[in-house]
């Protein structure tokens, strides 16, 4: 695969995760203005390379982001654009909720209900539109 | 459900994700000499409420772990222990391996690294074990 | 101890360290909306269990909390919270920000500074409402 | 070198690094009104002690202390004073961007993407003013 | 206060702390082996300038940096010298070691598992050189 | 280019960095025998895409990262590796030391003290080699 191609494969799978217009494709629009290397590097490395692997579903993979980036803290952008995308992919409103909650034990309520009140807010909205 | 019954449901949740002798029982052992307090607030807490929940499976409780503390850092102990119950609960080492693969584009290769070195130390032992 | 209980001496703790009006209430109330098995989850364990152990005093354990918050940084809510619930159980003016100037060479500035302004609003405020 | 001289050292490396007026001594004004012991402590230490070695250059130390601002994440307010700094004493844009981008393997996307986004304000600013 | 009165200070805190021989003369020693000004930045700023505020006595500060080196994590030596401090100001090993089950629902089990282990190692020895 | 020549561009970065022999050479082969995939991902993309950059030299790019990794704490392999680099590309041992020092304004000097003594390890020994 050469790096066209994994640029390409970056889209098709920030597609397959998030349609044709979302959070992810607003990311990639702003860093192209500010940094065309930085745009390249994150949809051909994180997309491109890491999402095409094959041995964890997209369900899977989005579950486990949303658990690195409520660890993190600090990165409401991006957990709100993986909810949207684990909501996209067919984890469920109850998966998702239980994910964050999993987490108390491991790094404990302050964290935990800062990434629920965030992703929570994508879900209610997903809720509204499907109504 | 009194408090009892939630120290013995969280024994019942250790012995599903790791057997009647593991790291878990150690642990727990280990604190009780140290906090008798401390060793319930953990079994009754982590085990006995939240893995409890219904709404994910062990597989993936395990991996979700397993991805919040490849990215905290510095929880070997735990990580191995985590990665032990992945195994015996039914996650393949396939789905392990690719699990902290995929966090690479979210928290970096330095924890990566030192997530895969401890986890695969017990993914080894155990296909050591099965042979 | 059972369930019914732990929630209930839950609520009692709130209400002892931030009055029957608070920040605390409000988060459990959202929490309720959003979750209610992690509303439970949190004031039971959080407040009914660990702040019930009589081996700390609510001033030492609300300035404890001020320090693992400003060390983990991006928790202004709680900070905010907790400082409130400081000065409501006699923590002075002078502890809280010494407790968070005290940091200093263990976190170094920039979560110092970021603590102080948040926690120095609501002391403003406590002050101002005193006058 | 006494404390009065120590101070004065800090006042003096601030207005190397940004001039007569930056954000710098507005947080040092702010700190003033709510702790003069952490806003003498602050000046003294940072910028009379750290900041007067001269095993660096006031570039090299600028660009340090980019990548551990966005390495902590969560330090918009400092990263913007600091990369206000990094061009004041002579770092290009290029240079400040690409040091942003250097940290994707060590800290992944998320935290890349914040200090890209509050650094890049601040270029885009000093762009406009000099056009 | 001029630096050789800070230094000083710091030495004297540190005297107070942890008596004539402790871990903390010993990281004072090996520092300045590898670099004297950082040893002197450290002594003079940490325990010269930070410890001698009169705002929170030995105890509370003890404590107060328990909370902040357990949330942290990674930092075992440091917690160990302070647990030392800790017994030797006044603080019993009660205290202690609620005190680091206080920060269960702040920063979840990993890492309080982790202190806990490194800082009863503490208690225990300085039990048994009391026996 | 393309993920050959990635990988190719990957190594040839790491020899200018390393020399032919190296711990990245190492850590290399270690990840080749867990997961190839792993391996290919961290060879091109940190050292073949990222380093590749011209915007920065090594020299400010080893300093960077000796920055990003004593802040993150708990990477004392990568931090010794990246030590050994920063000294076999021209950065001086006072220039390593003093990038730890000016991190302690900012982390605080647990972390800074856990850097510098594995950072000086390296340079101990790259001295004594040199001698």
């Amino acid at each position: 695969m050469n790096n066209v191609n994994r640029y390409e494969k970056g889209i098709e799978n920030i597609t397959k995760l998030s349609g044709e217009q979302s959070t992810f494709h607003d990311v990639k629009g702003i860093l192209k203005d500010i940094s065309p290397r930085l745009s390249d590097l994150f949809v051909s490395f994180a997309f491109g390379d890491v999402y095409s692997g094959e041995e964890l579903t997209l369900q899977q993979r989005e579950l486990l982001t949303i658990s690195t980036l409520v660890t993190q803290g600090g990165c409401d952008l991006q957990l709100k654009a993986h909810t949207e995308s684990a909501l996209k992919v067919g984890c469920t409103k109850e998966e998702i909720i239980e994910t964050i909650i999993h987490l108390s034990p491991y790094i404990g309520f302050p964290r935990v209900l800062n990434g629920m009140l965030a992703s929570h807010e994508v879900i209610q909205k997903f809720e509204d539109d499907a109504a």
